[in-house]
């Protein structure tokens, strides 16, 4: 903060204060760097929050406008500069921390000083001046912190979710899906309690990873719509005090022009101010689908186990030297990766439903942790998907050798016999071929109780599996 | 289970089990008491399962008939003898314990065997004797404790849900709409960050609540769609081998009937018996409830705190002595109970997302504890709501004077007058006010800005709440 | 409740109640029944917290007697019906649950009224006459709910760890540590990653179990130390009002003599009613414990996977039929009701932190809630592991001939050939066996780079694990 | 990646792979580049393990040469690029994310390339070459990533734990000390149940803070014990094949020499490698840390809530405008931080947990994220107490007119005239003050039950706190 020596006079409510001045914040966002120096190195409000602070100011500008709130070439200043903001360009003039008042005040307040000063820069005046774009009385025209910063937390995490997770959890459950119909025709032991059981395909165990993704995908991107009831209108305490009364209804209309997804001003703003429940659920939704990941990456590690004492009946791409000396150790390391972001993921989930649980009266100041971790859930998710799909799924071969000799010493098939020699006997050829370690083949013709064309003609495993 | 000497001989494949002449079970159910003596004081599976075991396998034996795999007089028997698992009567029958085999395969068979011994009763047989009805190839046809348990667990869910949450914390939810309405008038001060803000109505801030409620339930109600699809049919891995192929489909068209929910086979049954997710989803949107009623509780105890030296604006039943010395202090107990259970929900949601992460290949080995888990949470919820509702909501009433106090000396209704006299003279009538300790109207009048006249129609609390 | 139609009439200072005749209780242990329907089946207050209550009461008399607080007689006679509440022949007389008053009031008074009506009775008088015995002002002498209920949870938690936790794992860890020390020259393939490793014995892979045992045990009683620490002494607010000034000291010695322990008056009363931080290390230990507890149910189950496609490098008992079909299918229940309680653990101690972080000023209220997670854990993981015991650990048998044949294929041990022929032609060797599926020893010989002495003396597994 | 064009080869046991010539790293560092592109921009591997990992190789180093494994003068060069990796000189080297390998395995080969190539840089060689400091052969003597990594953890969090918690949550702590002995005068009306109770000096209330802090961090300070038992010795599965026996001892040794604290080989390599129970338990304590913290922080805003609405008993400075329009209004932003943290720390914990129970045999490949939610912990407790301290607690004053208008008004200090006029009328004097609304005093001068000397003789808060 101190490498530019040059500086410029900013002022709040509260007195004046030196800021650098290539530096668009003002005084309040100077204030909370110094008085929130927590987890700087990483806690930086990212990107898709600033774009949604971006959005959020400039369609409230053009609603404010087209009530008459605002002068039009006030409202087009705004415009511009917020642009600027959605567009990334002006990430650096966000430096505020997650940890900081616990309605995002700060943040607020970052977005109105940024996109005054740059438009009064755009506008050819004097930054700090507060004219002609005053930071509070025409950027926050008809807002507070308190409903803005719950508006900006629904647009970022809604974007969030429609530009990066479906489509990359979406590219992981496709590529499982061709796999699933690639290998349906091969068919395998199943397995229960960890023990053998009767065959399936190979695709219908991949099938099954499948239904999970789509069920959990689903369940996400119903939570998801509880996002779009938007605090915006509700100011201080959600009465509206100060706000046009068309203003949050409008403001709403502008982000759904701007985004594209149904956004709506909250029927109960009382609600969205002192709750967020519909974040704690999609916080809820991720967290169920970060568990489908991990039962589908736990499968992949045991079933690429080996290269000799495990299961071993697919083969996973090896990416990186798993052990200098043992050729054919590959490490399930994309399992590895993405377990390790469900266990975060479930951590953040944890953080959220709390911080949830917290609100008082007209308000819930856990906002900036909440979104920060469905955030950083949605990333994590996001790119271990995509890692785990390039680096893994893409190139899931079954090892047919291993798979077929996995069915054929397994005993199990010995279910299909039933209907035709009945239980007794054919109990007693899986016992026999249990104690003597023989196949279930050689202990039934053994016994005598089938031929060997009646034992092809009946054992089969492919029809065991109703593919 | 030694106080009736007079036993009979049970067996099952691993041999005979002596078993208390008086007890319908069978020799698993009789082994799983011995073997997991876990928690027996308080974990015997109750009433809900034991119930939607009864279901399960009363439409299990007419599906079976209606296919022909079961004879019509066993069938019969078998619906004659699960009618009387599904009314409670035998419940004294079911003594086995949450923690079991991971798939619930002694609950099933616990249910196996109960109903072919009564069915044998009913039929004049021997009990033991697994004549006319058989607990395996009768009771149990067509399926596996793989798919009946999970089944088991979503129609018990789904009957809590329906009849004892929705109208539980529904009456509550309707008490508080209907207090909200009631005090729709009540103008008070608003508070944020635990600062006094500016006025709402305590309708509103009530109705705050409810709208929390709404959207809780609504959400449990979402969830709730997801266990209408039942691994049924599915049986041992998911393929259905030893099923009829229509048995799926045909018992869950009776589970429908028979309870009056849409119950279908579910399209995938791989993940059906190997993943658990529907479930997780209804235990998280129970916890989004459950912080939705803590947010509710913690207001109602702040709001009733005093007598004197707390909030003070509203007035809760006394149902029990708070102090035996001091008269007017009320303790807010049910506040307490209901975000005790609160807590205890958010801990059962903790468990149920761990053990939904921790399926392996074709089967989760977690289903007990997470149905379990399920519904504890229903139970308490639902119990504490109604009691909350009854002891507490019904009972609460504004106190207006305190609330009219803390109204005429807040500052925050300075605000009304900036649009008439300009932010920095009420600014500083603000200020004189909050140095002086005195009302704003004193200090505004003091500073002669306004006249009585403006002060009077100006600063109207109502009108700044919106209503 | 309605069972005995005759009533006696108790009052409190809200007013009379009426109450069976043949119960102990009292008036506010009566309204409590009717004010906190909530979970009645499964969360009464159990035999840990009465037997706590009992003992609080009988020192609390003791020490009141001592310093002539209390009529000697008086005091006799509370002790004399506190000893029957110790004993547990009083238990069903405290019929409430534990979602009641946040500072478990209704429990105190419980305790209170049947002991005042106890001693009533033995002195020959009237029950409810409140004469010679007063609740309040005997029983109750110089305590408050505030102080004494969270000297109850210390001293019910330290009895329950010390009979029944302590025993239960310790004879499980001793079972495991004969085991290691049975199984120490059994040498076998290890595994990272899921993949075959070096060698290791079977005794080091289940030392490994123990050694987590022992750290886990010796953190639970590390963090009991933490509950010597009693409110008791601090009344109402921790200042220690209406109680005389040695009180606290001087019950804690009676507790510490009636039990054994060290219990002490904890220094900062304050803090001991305000918040249960030692209750909550003491719950996370015990997570740390069960966590342990899953490793090792997991591994044993993994090791035990099979019987043909799984690892089955060892045998564990068969407690009840696995599959009525499938001869060897040995289903690891005994692992699965552990991780289930595993998972149980986990959420209990989401609640027990959750609620230990929700004090305000000098009380925290979410005593009753913490206090039974704990307790519940400590059963639970007490019964499983006695269970698992039992039924599993002490009968866990390697099967040598698996485990021999795993070892024999298994390529890792090429690595024992680096220092004498070099890493690029062990390389060689290891590669080629893997391509080829050949033995090392086949590969090593064929590619002459070591004669079949020399592979002998140096690949030599039971060598490489340094036992 | 990109940026710079002139690339060098390095190489692997894969093959070759392209570097940027000006990053020391090698081929293994570059492949996890490319197959983790997981939450890169706030997921790097930070200066603590950076640290922890020169730290770990200079003492192998170290010891390799004290026991004739390695020359000394390949040593030498170790040592002095280990310790540029120490100093933090070459942490923009270190590029990996938390989201690898479960083992670290890429983190540890980033050292071990990163050292080998600034080592042969300082012998003039070629780096790439490999010659004279091998990464594996050299760098890597005698270890594994499965126990070099774990070693990292634990010297990383050992330090962190000392270098910045305990001294900012110590200065938090020290600072509250010296308010509680400032204010141990003031008395002022204590609270239970968020109702009004018997009287407690500020120096109480405040010193129960202190005392759960001090509490707190002595049972960190515990947990920290169990990590100064290292992995260090076990190689690849604890059985430290390939390791000189002494190694193990004699590079704990190293660290301990380097650091300063006592760390030493673990007695049980196998549960060092396949848990981190010691890591669980460090996460525990500072879970409870945050819970104490953030019931202080909650206490901390009620009390300064207002300014007229709330209890206002305290005054906390203002760092930043809480409203534009209303003087006097000091939003708690600090608390509001410090609580959110505790939920983050909350949730991080849940992670912890989670991944430190999902070990298989010989490993548990959760190491990274578990490692780093610790250090995410430790960090934002230390920063946001360290804020909270600077910008909150240093100023905390009473309001002492407020504080004495409640004790004022406050019913409770009825409780003293009990000794003195008995129950009955001390009753009766509350009640009819709280029915009238009238002072204490009044009421008893009014019913004529004490004389107005008396009153001033026996109600005497200061004694009611004992202080």
């Amino acid at each position: 903060m101190t490498s530019n020596p040059k500086t410029r006079t900013e002022s709040d409510t509260m007195g004046t204060q030196e800021v650098q001045a290539d530096r668009y914040w003002g005084a309040q966002t100077e204030r909370s760097i110094h008085n929130f120096p927590i987890g700087r190195d990483t806690f930086v409000m990212g990107r898709p929050i600033v774009r949604a602070l971006g959005i959020l100011k400039k369609g409230a500008a053009q609603a404010n406008a087209d009530l008459g709130e605002l002068p039009q070439d006030v409202a087009d200043l705004i415009v511009r500069a917020a642009a600027e903001v959605i567009s990334g360009k002006l990430d650096s003039h966000f430096p505020l921390v997650v940890f900081q008042t616990g309605s995002g005040t700060q943040s607020n307040m970052n977005a109105n000083e940024v996109i005054s000063n740059r438009a009064i820069e755009l506008a050819g005046g004097e930054m700090g001046s507060k004219k002609p774009v005053h930071p509070n009385d025409h950027v926050n025209r008809g807002q507070s912190s308190n409903d803005t910063f719950p508006t900006a937390m629904h647009i970022a995490v809604v974007l969030e979710l429609n530009e990066r997770l479906y489509s990359s959890v979406g590219k992981l459950r496709d590529t499982l899906h061709a796999k699933s119909e690639e290998f349906s025709g091969i068919v395998k032991v199943g397995r229960t309690h960890l023990q053998d059981a009767t065959p399936i395909t190979l695709g219908q165990e991949i099938g099954g990873w499948v239904a999970q993704l789509d069920y959990a995908l689903g369940e996400v991107k119903h939570a998801e719509t509880g996002l779009y009831d938007l605090a915006i209108g509700g100011t201080a305490v959600g009465t509206g005090l100060n706000a046009h009364p068309k203003f949050g209804d409008l403001a709403a209309q502008k982000y759904a022009e701007e985004t594209g997804f149904p956004f709506k001003s909250a029927e109960n703003k009382f609600a969205a101010l002192s709750a967020h429940d519909a974040l704690v659920q999609v916080s809820a939704a991720i967290r169920t689908l970060s568990g489908a990941l991990m039962k589908m990456a736990n499968d992949v590690r045991w079933l690429a186990s080996g290269p000799r004492n495990g299961i071993g009946e697919i083969i996973i791409p090896e990416n990186e030297p798993g052990s200098s000396i043992m050729p054919g150790k590959v490490n399930p390391t994309q399992s590895e990766a993405l377990t390790m972001v469900a266990t975060r993921v479930f951590g953040n989930d944890a953080t959220v439903a709390f911080a949830g649980s917290q609100g008082n009266f007209q308000l819930n100041v856990f906002k900036p942790v909440m979104v920060h971790a469905v955030l950083e859930s949605i990333r994590l998710i996001s790119d271990a998907s995509l890692a785990f799909n390039d680096n893994c799924a893409a190139g899931i071969e079954p090892n047919r050798e291993k798979i077929q000799h996995n069915l054929d010493i397994n005993l199990m098939q010995v279910t299909a016999l039933n209907k035709h020699i009945g239980y007794d006997k054919a109990a007693a050829i899986a016992k026999k071929a249990h104690k003597e370690g023989s196949s279930l083949k050689d202990a039934a013709l053994s016994l005598g109780y089938v031929t060997e064309e009646e034992f092809g003609k009946w054992v089969v495993p492919l029809e065991m599996t109703r593919n």
